[in-house]
């Protein structure tokens, strides 16, 4: 083991700088043109991988690395989630966030069910709606902003709308991915399905007591409770996987919306942060690219991306204009938050990516999610431009966007940069 | 590859989990005891690797990962290492760490060959001796500074002493592990290093000037600093491997000289520092605790192991201090400044791990050097308050400890906590 080290195997070293390189300089670049970096990070995969110079291969090391890349971008999800503002979100962002599920999600099904390049059986067409369900809201939070609309009830219910969104794409995710092997009786599936939640919800009162009890009793050394919080999310995430059969990705976001109702929830996410954009999630996002291949591609193929992209785009608005209308929004208002809902990110590329690992998503299928997730982050804004247009007032004045530009969002990863 | 994954191994999340658990909690348990929480790291890895639980083993994922854990621990010893420091400290540090380098190395190389369980040529010998050179000062900064003794001229000495003392044991390890391999020309091996150091210089330089131009005309997201920092200490390492036949470990330190230099050096440090503490060197330690094997172990080892220590205690003492006095120290201070150089600690280990991978340490010998770091590492404190007794003033007032109890080193990596 050690002798690959030993024998001057110092390969990994380079892969990882030219991984790090290669991501921050086209993030930079995609974001030069208003794009997020992630957009940047999956094109260096892209490019350095098998579908291009094939420079970049996967490697057990990398791909372990990735795991715990997106364990830990799910677990930052998961503790910023902010659990008081789910509840105050109220019944229009659950309607709208819930329709506009199901939608993308018979979308994407009804899609590979008949492209001939769609999964061979129903779970694998499920999970090509799956890969559609999430939306990534940090883009479309930056154009409101730009704006001057951050603060309206319609971007409010957007706000509520996409978080709730995310907690139902890991509820599909986890039911989903835990069907996939069909060998197992549907009743004890879902029974285990249950019993993890039963499992994280009393080990997850059990530890927020303990943990706050003993966080807000000291103000010494805080890098032992970033520390505590690590192993607790690698804890949940392994004995979902190891004894429940759920996707670990389920146990860390649910240890983070655990941690979420902690004093100090701030400080613990801002060190995942660190830990993230230094190390791991280049790796998980280029590993995403690397994952993609050309080989084969042929017209079914450029169809199959082509539909994919419509679909993802119009079951969105549809679901989501369909559920605002429901709520009592007016026509425009509901065009407003349908294609606010519409840009895909790093979520739908963590479900891609767990697909693959489960043998649910081929490799063929990675170069069109990736193309779906690009064309709607680029998408979003202009729609929502449009939306937004006021024939009355083409363009806000400067005193609308002044409140809230000191406000910095991160779309590398969605996150508020302190 | 990504299949491992795909069949549910996800064993490394539960062994990363229990690396992280184990060594927080014996690091804060000899914390208590008033021993560096590297003592407890160590601990963590001898319990739960063969040793003695065999719970842990080695796998190319966590040797991987703690290679590029021992990478930045150097390279962040590198930037916080003050070259302007380094040429005020003037001839008695440089004299003082030479000789205290110089005696180590002869003890440690003496005992290989006339142990039985020595190596099993020069080379190995002199390997034993290597790891004897370097000093690790945090754990005498604290005593010195809860003595109230943390300004006076032999501190000051001590603290340059010790710099230099990393940067001795950094080119000693250059040389002799760039000799490790016998099959080529002894003068070919040098001429390869004295390159390798031109071609740090040079591209040091180049990056040096690029990087200050950039980073003091910008004061924008202030991450790409530090993955650019990332990257460059990466394939210097990398490149000295690779093309020069020496450690990597050299060239990350001196990828870490190079940017201490700049304005935001501590915050890139700091950077690093959470990447450190938070995921790789937990792993590095605990990697040291599990390359140590008891079996085999017998009289001769024991007997190694005791010389081991009193051979690391007595050379270090005896060198500093004859270089003490024969900078006009008296025979007090000499004594003082001697008994501040005995604590060994990461960078023996850094060392003792980076011979094994050259197979030039065997697993055997891993007990007794982990022994004689915590044993140095207790005793230098003792030793130290005894060198420093006063017959007039048997304990410091408070008014003396005070100035500086606002400074806290962590002495599990030896930097300053901000």
């Amino acid at each position: 083991m050690f002798g690959d080290v030993a024998m001057g195997s110092y390969r990994f070293l380079f892969d990882l700088a030219l991984i790090l390189l290669s991501t921050k300089l086209l993030g930079m670049l995609t974001r030069k043109v208003n794009m997020p970096q992630v957009v940047g990070a999956l094109l260096a995969g892209l490019i350095l991988g098998p579908a291009c110079f094939n420079i970049l291969q996967e490697t057990e090391f990398f791909s372990q690395l990735s795991e715990i890349g997106v364990i830990i971008l799910m677990f930052t999800a998961g503790i910023e989630t902010n659990v008081k503002e789910l509840g105050r979100c109220g019944k229009a962002s659950m309607i709208i966030a819930t329709i506009g599920v199901i939608v993308p999600l018979i979308g994407g099904t009804l899609l590979g069910h008949f492209s001939s390049v769609g999964g061979k059986n129903l779970m694998e067409n499920i999970f090509i709606g799956v890969v559609l369900t999430a939306t990534s809201v940090s883009i479309t939070v930056e154009t409101l902003k730009e704006m001057g609309k951050l603060n309206t009830k319609v971007s409010n219910t957007i706000l509520g709308a996409a978080i709730i969104d995310d907690v139902l794409g890991i509820v599909i995710l986890t039911i989903v991915s835990s069907l996939a092997d069909s060998s197992v009786n549907v009743g004890i599936i879902l029974l285990k399905i249950f019993l993890f939640f039963i499992f994280a919800g009393v080990v997850g009162i059990i530890f927020f007591k303990l943990f706050k009890l003993w966080f807000e009793n000291s103000n010494k050394d805080l890098r032992r409770y970033v520390i505590v919080a690590f192993v607790f999310c690698l804890l949940l995430s392994f004995s979902a996987e190891e004894f429940f059969g759920v996707a670990d990705i389920t146990g860390s976001f649910l240890a983070g919306l655990i941690l979420s109702g902690t004093k100090k929830s701030h400080y613990i996410a801002a060190r995942f942060d660190t830990l993230s954009y230094l190390f791991l999630s280049p790796i998980f996002f280029a590993s995403v690219g690397i994952s993609a291949t050309i080989d084969g591609m042929n017209g079914a193929i450029i169809l199959f991306a082509v539909l994919l992209v419509i679909i993802a785009v119009l079951s969105k608005i549809v679901g989501c204009y369909l559920g605002a209308r429901m709520c009592g929004f007016n026509n425009k208002e509901g065009m407003q938050i349908g294609v606010g809902m519409v840009s895909r990110g790093e979520v739908a590329l963590i479900v891609a990516k767990k697909g693959q690992a489960m043998g649910l998503v081929s490799n063929i299928l990675f170069a069109p999610i990736i193309l779906m997730v690009v064309i709607t982050t680029v998408v979003a804004p202009i729609l929502l431009k449009i939306a937004f247009r006021d024939k009355n007032n083409p363009s806000p004045t400067p005193e609308e966007r002044n409140p809230l530009e000191d406000i910095v969002l991160d779309p590398y990863d969605g996150t508020v940069v302190k």
